[in-house]
């Protein structure tokens, strides 16, 4: 069979795979730091090159900051088109004298009975990416080509938040544009579990400032007959959820949507330690939505969390004012088909209807963008499970991803393409920290993964 | 009559009463900058010199600011022992390009059918002080002595926070404890219309932090099932007030007392315009308790007041935080004879059991002083609504202040004496800002008051 074929020609290049990897992390390519801008290009390069063996047309393609590459298989008209995404550049490696190894020596090392890859960019996110160019080597040198038509386009910038990207998806979207996007920078959902990313919140800002007097006021003279807008904020602020944790914003949770109750099932049967994971930011009650699992409450359901406030005097001591404003800054996470939009003009009028005599409110919008979400009927999602599902021997969990990935709002809302986010990391990876590492077993399994979703998608 | 005597040698040195009062404010007394210490030590000598031609054992008494002036009359043993206080240092001129005529170059004028005395200090606290030495000056004239054992302190550092006034009383205690306190440094009801401060209300501050988690979270990956700490707080403030605009500590009301029914009838029939005293900030609707007379609210109600709140993200735009903490400092105007302790510990019990899991309070106290009042049946207040109601045909306004007048305190406190606040300043004096003023009116009735009131406390 031909797929056994690309399995097998991938098991006999473990060591060349690693060799290759191991090279690409030897390139220090730290973003954000101007004094590696060279090592960038240098990595970027290095990728091209490689592609290009793989007979991509590949390119170092320049940006303001650093570069992309891009490269098209020359593979047509079988399957869909795809476009898998990754980045080349990594995190400082500071703090340096933590390394048990060097950063950008790259090692294979076996720690409590696992083999593991360890070095700066092991996983996130050079020994990701890579698993799909070995994967898509397997093909070519199995089948002297690539399986589907194939572009990769690999950014040079994601650790300093991408800045030239949009303008970059904007400036190609005509080339950019495929039918899906693959998108490896994401965790499976333990060492032997494989997980695809299938939901994130959408996120909604917002903030308020409550106005009162048209002056600060001395508390002494005026208190008892002046309104004080931190008590109304703190008002609107308490009022905004109910007593079982809904947000009780009228309409809000209209178009929130319910979760399928096949991917509810999964997740409450995952081993989730809810004690465990609160535990580790010293808290132990969920804090959400009465009655709903700490998954759901991270995943699947809506919030509203005050991310700042201030107001009056806020120095050392105390100073008796009434301030004549105070402000907070209001996000709101979104799911389902909830409209960022009609979700702030309810807040707005939800706050309005509070303010009491004298007072009035100002808004401040700072951006929104609705939830994603991959239809569980989706084609590419089914593919993608059972090629999960046949190489790992269980089914990949659905997950949800309380906050943003930008890249994937891009591809929505610039290239109209839904993302399949497969990735091999684990918790324990310490990607951004020193000693971060790679399961062997991610790497190998996941270019074999790869290999197995590319030759459904084909067929 | 010996007063008629006293009143009529007041009337007839008015013209040379005004001449000593604008040689005094000629001296540029400003405490706040140090460039005028010199000539803050010329206003005491100055006011030294002249209490020791009336006969007092008056000096200039250093401190680590600028001096206290004291002195003592040789008269003994005819009725109390009064101790008088005032201020002879002065505001800054600034803006100076504001005023119509110089700051320091006092001048008698005509504005709108008012003689007044318009020049720095005039009204705050210069004028004032003069119309008690003006008065003593006569009996000294009419009858060779003070009336009464009398004690004169002037302060040269009220406009700075009288930083050496605490220690001074307490270095002197022996010699400056008297029956009574005469303390001229407040306002009239209005022009015609006489006032004695006789309540003063509390004030207990306390600073709240709420603590949750151990470290900032992000709120997408956290948001939903991590308590949010400023949600926490906007709870505990919003509970403060009941709907009624009470405060809901438990216990809050037990010693507030209720106003006396004299006292509540008299500031019911006042022109006092609501909307007037409201409008000037900016406000209409006053925000206290139902059913109280914003008199009531601002005099004899006690109130809590946030006067400050901060946590989170407060820079521009946004960040999807959920922070470990927030705090908020708090405010207590206190009546009557609430324990500031006593309310302190009952605030906190009221937070505790407000927090829900995995939050913690902390507390920074940050200072207490019980409210202050003159009771009605004391005999010095009724000797002095007497000798004002005399004067201005009409009778003195027993007023509240909303805000502390720490000095009172200080007598209180330290000196075991009440203070009678009898000054005759109004509204429109524009202390502390250019074209100061002090109404001819007051500068003379306010000595003849005092002469009537020292009069009346020898008999």
């Amino acid at each position: 069979m031909a797929l056994d074929k690309v399995l097998a020609t991938i098991d006999k290049n473990l060591d060349g795979s690693l060799e290759r990897l191991f090279a690409l992390m030897r390139i220090e390519s730290v973003s954000t730091d101007p004094a590696f801008a060279g090592n960038c290009r240098d990595a970027a390069a290095w990728l091209a090159n490689e592609l290009s063996a793989l007979g991509f047309d590949a390119a170092v393609r320049d940006t303001k900051g650093h570069p992309m590459v891009v490269a098209h298989s020359k593979t047509q008209g079988e399957g869909p088109h795809v476009l898998f995404y990754g980045h080349y550049d990594v995190q400082p490696a500071d703090p340096v004298a933590l390394w048990e190894t060097p950063a950008f020596e790259p090692q294979l090392k076996t720690v409590a009975g696992r083999k593991v890859i360890v070095g700066r960019g092991s996983a996130d996110d050079k020994g990701q990416l890579m698993t799909f160019i070995e994967a898509v080597r397997a093909f070519v040198e199995a089948e002297a080509k690539a399986p589907l038509r194939i572009t990769i386009m690999l950014e040079g910038e994601e650790e300093t938040g991408s800045p030239s990207l949009m303008p970059f998806l904007e400036a190609n979207r005509n080339e950019l544009k495929a039918d899906v996007a693959l998108v490896c920078d994401t965790d499976m959902w333990n060492d032997t579990t494989p997980a695809i990313t299938t939901m994130l919140r959408g996120l909604l800002l917002e903030e308020v400032v409550i106005k009162a007097a048209d002056r600060d006021l001395h508390s002494g003279l005026f208190g008892g007959a002046a309104i004080n807008p931190i008590r109304v904020l703190g008002k609107i602020i308490a009022s905004i959820h109910d007593g079982e944790g809904r947000i009780a914003v009228p309409g809000f949770y209209d178009c929130a949507g319910e979760l399928d109750p096949e991917i509810k099932a999964q997740w409450k049967s995952l081993d989730f330690s809810e004690a465990k994971f609160l535990g580790e930011i010293g808290l132990s009650v969920p804090a959400g939505e009465d009655g709903r699992h700490v998954l759901e409450q991270l995943w699947s359901r809506p919030t509203c969390d005050v991310n700042g406030i201030i107001g009056g005097y806020t120095g050392t001591g105390s100073k008796t004012v009434i301030p004549a404003q105070a402000s907070a800054k209001f996000s709101f996470r979104l799911v389902g088909k909830q409209n960022p939009e009609a979700i702030r003009d309810a807040f707005r009028a939800f706050v309005r209807k509070q303010l009491p005599a004298d007072c009035e409110a100002e808004f401040l919008p700072h951006g929104a963008s609705p939830a994603l979400q991959l239809p569980l009927d989706s084609l590419y999602l089914k593919k993608a499970r059972e090629a999960l599902a046949a190489e790992w021997g269980t089914p990949a969990v659905l997950k949800g991803s309380g906050g943003s990935i930008p890249i994937v709002g891009n591809f929505k809302r610039d290239l109209g393409m839904d993302s399949l986010l497969i990735g091999f990391g684990v918790d324990d990876d310490r990607i951004h920290s020193p000693n971060e590492k790679y399961n062997l077993s991610s790497f190998h399994k996941g270019a074999r993964s790869w290999a197995r979703l590319l030759h459904a998608l084909r067929s």
